[in-house]
């Protein structure tokens, strides 16, 4: 057992993005979630929260995404020696753009440079998804797989993810001010079961587009493939005011816009992005409810050790 | 009004591939129809056929997808002249081979070159896909966009195509000897109105990494996607022995395998084609079907002027 801590960063992340619901992820420039795993006598796990929002943030293994993956780890290992992590946040929590997710990617990535395990990118996103699934009731592996690998990501079965470098584009990210008790959780249970057969071909269309924009490099092509005929109209319902913030970024220049990830924040991409958030901004205004505005592109880094 | 004629070569493609109903078309080497388009005095469309299976094509223009393009021209444009078609049949119809789309998009592009029409690809490809309406009673155009674009096309919205060059890889087709009147429409009418979120969420995700492979090149990841979980249940029973044949495909090698287009051919991709081949044929003939075995490869190339 080595005694060193380790410190890792991991990005902010958008899921879904549109036509990809629990399949797409992006990882975010300049914000993110800073770990510092280390390992401790007592076998089991501390957690300690500081930074952006930690307030919401619990501090308990089992529903701290972070503390679930260490707790994982000791179960799974049975290890004679616990851990203590420090968690910095700079991913604000609940807004859609994969806190926990970020939380999870940075610890997953700690904890195997501290035990010196060598794990392929496949055990990494499932150990991290771990994390994802106490905090979510369902270990998705969208946003986990962004902030560990960075770019555009593409999750298949059993977690094998494809990795791709994102387009070059400006992402807005506008929040309104809204608060859940367990959004994830929430924005979940609004899910259909069932889909039209019609709704399903279209995000296949559309997330088919998205990646070949990404692969093409064609910042057009991948906003207005920002589509969602699936998810879209049951969560809207969840944000004040999201048909005219949405068509309000359009009417700016948008190419596309949806919910990030779970939401509130929704998300657009186009061309002079301060003008298309200062629309999506008032349009929120309009709507009664105040809002936050992050310009910001996608990173090609993922979860990297400090 | 020129008096020449054009002679327009279309390639067979695969539509669907799995994951992209209505969204996906590849191009097929050495498998196409070859059309004549005459400009003639008297303004109405006549039809001549020749070739594989023309006993089955109708030669009359309201009901053959060539016929059904040159017949929408004359009404749209007004024309004071008419068409007569020579349709040379290398595509052998009602196979899932896109017989219909490789005639209509051959005449598409013929007329246009006829008439001295510079159409974008958009526009030819919602012409070509009248064609298909008229056969189909459903104007897709996945078959079309890789007939008249060749590569691997995926269809988005008001037939705008993104066509990628295709992957290297070898395609086995074996097509049953079972015969439905007019087959597409069987096939359509299969169709469920719902699917299941779960089974359209692994669609989105199948066919983004298909078009992942498509893009990177890797021939594992595109054959590996070819997973179906939306209509391949709905249309296996049109197919004796579905499961069986695929299951041999499985089992001799194939990274996947499902219907092509409408079918009731299977296609599969792999290493070792004859192998796979065999091994599909010999699973049909156990269910006591006879089969045809055709290995090919994508092409490049779409619709082209001889």
């Amino acid at each position: 057992m080595s005694t060193k801590q380790i410190n890792v960063f991991a990005p902010a992340s958008i899921a879904n993005l549109g036509p990809g619901f629990d399949v797409f992820g992006i990882a975010l420039d300049g914000l993110g979630d800073t770990v510092r795993v280390e390992a401790v006598p007592e076998p089991r796990v501390t957690i300690e929260v500081s930074g952006v929002g930690a307030d919401s943030v619990p501090d308990e293994a089992g529903s701290n995404s972070a503390g679930a993956v260490l707790q994982h780890v000791l179960e799974d290992d049975g290890l004679d020696h616990g851990f203590h992590i420090s968690i910095e946040k700079g991913v604000p929590p609940g807004r859609g753009l994969g806190s926990s997710g970020a939380s999870a990617a940075a610890t997953a990535r700690a904890v195997c440079s501290l035990l010196g395990r060598d794990l392929c990118s496949r055990e990494l996103v499932e150990l991290a998804a771990v994390g994802e699934g106490a905090v979510s009731g369902s270990p998705h592996a969208d946003n986990v797989s962004a902030s560990l690998l960075g770019g555009f990501t593409i999750v298949g079965p059993d977690y094998d993810v494809v990795r791709m470098n994102p387009p070059e584009i400006d992402i807005i990210v506008v929040t309104p001010d809204v608060h859940y008790e367990n959004k994830t959780r929430l924005a979940r249970s609004l899910l259909p079961e069932k889909v039209s057969l019609y709704a399903a071909v279209n995000n296949v269309g559309n997330a088919s587009r998205m990646v070949a924009a990404v692969a093409l490099g064609d910042p057009v092509l991948f906003g207005r493939s920002i589509c969602d005929q699936m998810i879209e109209p049951h969560r809207a319902g969840m944000i004040p005011g999201f048909w005219k913030v949405k068509q309000a970024a359009i009417d700016a220049g948008a190419h596309g816009c949806s919910i990030a990830g779970g939401g509130p924040s929704l998300f657009a991409v186009g061309p002079e992005p301060s003008a298309i958030g200062r629309a999506m901004a008032e349009a929120f205004a309009e709507a009664g409810v105040a809002s936050e505005t992050l310009l910001t592109r996608p990173s090609d880094l993922g979860a990297r050790v400090l």
